[in-house]
């Protein structure tokens, strides 16, 4: 069995390897050679979250689960508060083979679907990258965005405006220009705007989206949480990492619950990466990327970085 | 992160301290203090059977799960076709803190079961033990059965009769005369009674049972399996490891599904640990206890192994 730890990570993947192996993944999953088993997710009490996202994927060789977790108190005591970690086994002899540490991980993978989404759905001339959130996360989905088109400026919005630093820290060392705007000027300066905030009302309404836009909406991932105004969704093309996610804990669950969204309009994006569906129809067409998170993204990235870190010796083989 | 490989194991957990471990998981869930969150279970396809079980104990601390199952072409090549590991992590932290062998663990936490089961509910006088099933597991759980009670003798059935010197060696390592029955003979002789089969149709019948008898369940895990008659439930006080695995894919699903039980009517055996049930009312009582498996148990005796490996050096420190 080999043991991938946290610390080596950075070292192996990389926002390009990410996109390669989530890539991968989502076409096998359109291709019904892979599919994610039920989502575990506990609360445990004093704000702690715990759960289990797994899945196989037959051709690319991939059995496993994601262990992870919210525990708010970690900060205190100098640890991240989300705490993941990669269990990968042998599809056929169910034997572990690899240990991996998911934090890093979490966060490229989150960050390669909506790279993916925008490589695949954003108009090719987009030039204006628009963030909605400026956590932790908002730094990683804007470096592996800013590689799929020719972007010449980022702007932001932030429910807390102190946090737009990090989306100016992140834009200058990417080379870009960055402006802090509201969210009127948001809708109708951005080509492909991210929406990555952890909000449970819509923060994108209607009127705020104008044609020709990509929406790529990363925060939604939990029954309640919800960043566009449902109404976008049906004038928009609806895409997916799993419809199954999409329309349960997705940002999917609010127009499909409302009845003004029908489930089987939502599309996998593996179906465009596989070119069984068109993808964006003309330049007049709002596309959305409901991104929700499946574990059989987690697995492709722990893979990769399985692979990488025995090629580079990076990786500690123990008997088990 | 400790490693506790399954090698070490059979050194470090034997049937004393399984069944305490065990014990205080079933007490602690009839407490409120434990709980076992959803069961993932998948068929991948070529018989091959893989999930997830898991949960969380506060007082015990403990937080984990054991990824497992079963995989058919493993024994052509020369490795269990049970494959089992358990993941330990920390309650407050989400941190894991340890990886542990699972495979002897479960056939040592699935006979402790059926132990406590025997210590807290079969007749003070019980001196004959019954065994119906004949296959791997059967001679864990009479080898953790003969310490609850003063038995003279085993006897046994077993749906192929070739099989039946498996019971016959084991009672002979444990100093026990063994006879090979018919289940009529069974159930008028046996005073307790293990299942340990994976039969999908009742093997004893009402008929079977004469008053007084304790039996102890085990076989059922799955939806559509079953040893017994669902009269035999309604006669008998049905105690079980959780209630809501009892009634969907424990042994009571039958009973329970027909309505000639209902599931208020079963009782956690946790609850007779903690005396806040009174257990076996008198001699005349039939009892059964429906052992479905559940995840705390995986993590208690794996928690059990981690702190006696660490006790005597048998557990390997990984940085992670």
């Amino acid at each position: 069995m080999w043991i991938v730890p946290e610390s080596v990570i950075a070292d192996l993947v990389d926002e390009h390897s990410a996109f390669d192996a989530i890539e991968a993944s989502f076409a096998a999953m359109a291709r019904g050679d892979a599919y994610n088993f039920p989502v575990v997710r506990e609360a445990l009490g004093a704000g702690r979250q715990y759960g289990f996202k797994s899945g196989l994927d037959r051709v690319g060789a991939l059995l496993g689960v994601k262990a992870g977790g919210y525990f708010p108190g970690n900060a205190d005591r100098g640890i991240p508060n989300h705490q993941s970690t990669v269990y990968l086994f042998d599809q056929d002899s169910g034997k572990p083979t690899a240990i991996v540490g998911g934090n890093l991980l979490t966060a490229l993978r989150t960050a390669a679907a909506s790279a993916i989404s925008i490589a695949h759905l954003a108009r090719k001339d987009a030039k204006v990258l628009g963030m909605v959130g400026a956590g932790h996360q908002s730094a990683f989905q804007m470096r592996a965005a800013v590689r799929q088109r020719q972007f010449d400026r980022v702007i932001g919005w932030n429910l807390h405006p102190d946090m737009l630093s990090r989306l100016a820290e992140t834009a200058a060392e990417l080379g870009l220009p960055f402006e802090a705007v509201d969210l009127d000027q948001l809708g109708a300066q951005a080509d492909v705007i991210i929406t990555i905030t952890s909000s449970f009302d819509a923060i994108l309404q209607d009127a705020h989206i104008r044609p020709g836009t990509h929406l790529a909406c990363m925060g939604t991932d939990t029954k309640g949480k919800q960043e566009l105004d449902p109404a976008i969704l049906t004038r928009a093309t609806v895409f997916t990492d799993e419809v199954a996610q999409s329309i349960s804990i997705g940002e999917a669950q609010h127009a499909v619950g409302a009845g003004i969204l029908h489930a089987d309009a939502i599309v996998e994006i593996g179906a465009v990466i596989n070119g069984t569906h068109h993808g964006r129809r003309d330049a007049q067409e709002i596309t959305v990327f409901d991104g929700t998170g499946v574990g059989l993204q987690d697995l492709a990235v722990a893979s990769r970085a399985v692979a990488l870190a025995i090629e580079r010796g990076l990786a500690q083989k123990i008997d088990f």
